[in-house]
């Protein structure tokens, strides 16, 4: 008989850690660094002390819980994701992959399997970039593309920095963070988009990752009165704003279904009706999987934006404040996701992930691959994001097989 | 010799008021009922005690400064405008009226003149509505056009009430409000557009203001992840914003000169950059001095909103939180201020005001003019708003004889 996971143990721990900061929807808010946030992490803890599993903090708080391997420091295979949601977020964006990376570590001791390499579950401090607005922020600090002042620097709207966070969490760990000690990597995560369920498809092997580049757009105006000053003399930023949204949108649907663009956050000044905005701002969130592709529409985002700044004479900065490049994940990690689901008789595809994960980061210092299952309606960053318990086993059960063959191979090579 | 004001005191009293609640770039923040429109209040009451003037409050906390006439119980001459600006405003808008009506009590005094009606002062509260968000708020409860309860139950962005601030500012006076105690009503104000500048022109007589209809717009949309989610399944409300926008300015434009628009407080949550937003809010003014074309207006805002919305599969809705109709002013009070400037030898025109002011609502009840100058470069609600010394007497000085006459007139009816 083919092993798999226990899939009612991997659904109530779900359940469970969905109560954790509760949305007002049906999913859940816990959002880095929060109380909420360490709630999260403080039930997963309990679960993991009583697997006999260990853990430690690095600096910047990704938390990682170590099943020991036969061979002493070996380098380890690295599961999960992250616990952090959206603020109106579903129960399984993250969540999914640290529970079901923590349901393999369970399966084994289950099972009293011994592998060669210990096996690190990591949960990464805030991925959401939401609080605190620099997505996959923990891989990226661990990865050493963010610098951990940088990080610990970054703060919410009321002011609160990241460093001011970990410290009163003691989320602020000694140990150096470092690429070094793991030898391959998998990260389970639902799909958050509609192709697997409309191809019917049980598990993605997902093979690379769309690059994304994230915008804010400032779009300065001159205040006057909204009565009495004459139209075509105003320098009115919301006359661009128009434009501008009109001519990304347009952008976007002339660069092919790949090309993805999402205004929000969208804020003004002063807060008065009838006064033309001193100050409008918005952020562009724009992705592509192919790097080219997207330096081409970059050049022309900036192009649109200037070119309607400069009709309705209003000031303009555009400042770039994610810039992640398409990645591709290694054969040998996606050839073992493939092969796990081959062996569990389940059907898979090779799919490109539209969004951004932790893993990304990962994959330029490890082995990497992902595993997504499908999602009701490909709906995520929404309460309403759903999978059944038979989807939640699977792409499980095919991580137990990919992290086996991993943890097994190091002693052989 | 031609009766003028004291153009020095008028003034330097403009510069004292200005610096109460001082703004960032040399105008004024002395939002409405907070701590800095008490200070420019008490500033105005000191030199009124000092003038001989009697003052009371009103339930709304209109202040209203008596100068006694001959005539015991007569109806009075109101003149004044308000004290508080916008968040980013000038030191001229509202202000002006208020020192200017002041102005002319002062002269009256140092020429020992006795008019036969009392000179009532009026300084309304609440005209620019930026903090509490219903502009012209006291003369409206004062006309009745809003409810007492309504206007006090109004909170700013922090939740504090109206009524709570009346009081604690002790401004919730016991005199019920009344429009019968008034036989005319001046009110002196700055342009606040560029016609009077570019005509030359030292005076405007103003002979109606422009309707207006303020909207608060909101669009729903369904939130999904930036990433995955293809843009042809999304309900993104941003793609029906940038049309509404473009529409609204589309129509304004092909309305004439006459037709303003003004998009203003954009808002949108969720308060992440990588999801669908769930909603976008925004205001919207809307203003033409012809009634039936605003209401033509108001219905073709309503097409652009709902078929934008339609078209992108979001939810909308349209609330209209002020709607004001064109005013016309009382031939005699508008025929007064010609005279006035013609006796002072000023050139005159007479001009439509696109602004609201209180005169709107007390020209429901009473005989009521408006006496405009020239501001530089048509600009206010804005910290750079500007006069002369020499404009500011001007005007003040047509004021002086509009009241006198009227002031003389009722006992000659």
């Amino acid at each position: 008989m083919v092993m798999r996971v226990d899939g009612d143990r991997l659904w109530a721990r779900l359940m469970a850690m969905a109560e954790i900061g509760p949305g007002v929807a049906g999913g859940s808010n816990r959002q880095a660094l929060s109380d909420e946030d360490a709630a999260g992490r403080a039930l997963l803890l309990s679960w993991a002390a009583a697997a006999g599993c260990t853990h430690h903090f690095d600096e910047i708080g990704n938390l990682f819980i170590t099943r020991t391997g036969a061979v002493v420091d070996a380098p380890s295979v690295l599961v999960g994701s992250h616990l952090d949601t959206q603020p109106t977020g579903g129960r399984f964006d993250g969540v999914y992959g640290v529970l079901g990376g923590f349901e393999v570590i369970e399966t084994l001791n289950d099972l009293g399997i011994v592998t060669e390499a210990p096996i690190e579950l990591v949960v990464w401090t805030n991925e959401e970039g939401s609080r605190f607005q620099h997505s996959m922020m923990g891989s990226a600090v661990w990865a050493g593309s963010l610098g951990l002042e940088a990080a610990r620097d970054l703060v919410d709207v009321d002011g609160v920095s990241v460093g001011e966070e970990l410290d009163r969490l003691g989320w602020n760990g000694e140990r150096a963070t470092s690429p070094a000690d793991h030898d391959a990597a998998f990260e389970l995560h639902i799909e958050q988009g509609p192709i697997l369920e409309a191809a019917g498809t049980e598990v993605g092997v997902v093979t690379d990752v769309q690059g994304l580049r994230w915008y804010t757009i400032e779009l300065f105006g001159y205040p006057a009165h909204a009565g009495p000053t004459p139209m075509n003399v105003r320098r009115d930023p919301a006359r661009a704003l128009g434009e501008i949204i009109n001519g990304v949108y347009e952008l976007a649907a002339a660069s092919g279904p790949d090309a993805r663009a999402t205004f929000a956050m969208f804020e003004s000044e002063p807060t008065s009706p009838n006064t033309v905005p001193e100050l409008i701002r918005a952020r562009l969130d724009m992705r592509h999987p192919d790097e080219a592709t997207l330096d081409a529409l970059n050049e022309e985002v900036h192009r649109i934006v200037e070119r309607s700044s400069t009709r309705h004479d209003v000031g303009h900065r555009i400042t770039i404040d994610n810039h992640s490049p398409p990645v591709q994940f290694a054969e040998q990690c996606v050839s073992a996701v493939e092969r796990g689901a081959r062996s569990l008789g389940l059907s898979s595809q090779r799919i490109v992930s539209g969004a951004g994960h932790d893993a990304c980061y990962v994959a330029g210092h490890v082995p990497t691959a992902m595993i997504f299952i499908p999602c009701d309606d490909g709906l995520s960053h929404n309460e309403a994001e759903n999978i059944s318990e038979e989807q939640a086993e699977a792409g499980a059960s095919v991580l137990l097989h990919a992290v086996l063959e991993a943890a097994r191979s190091i002693r052989r090579l």
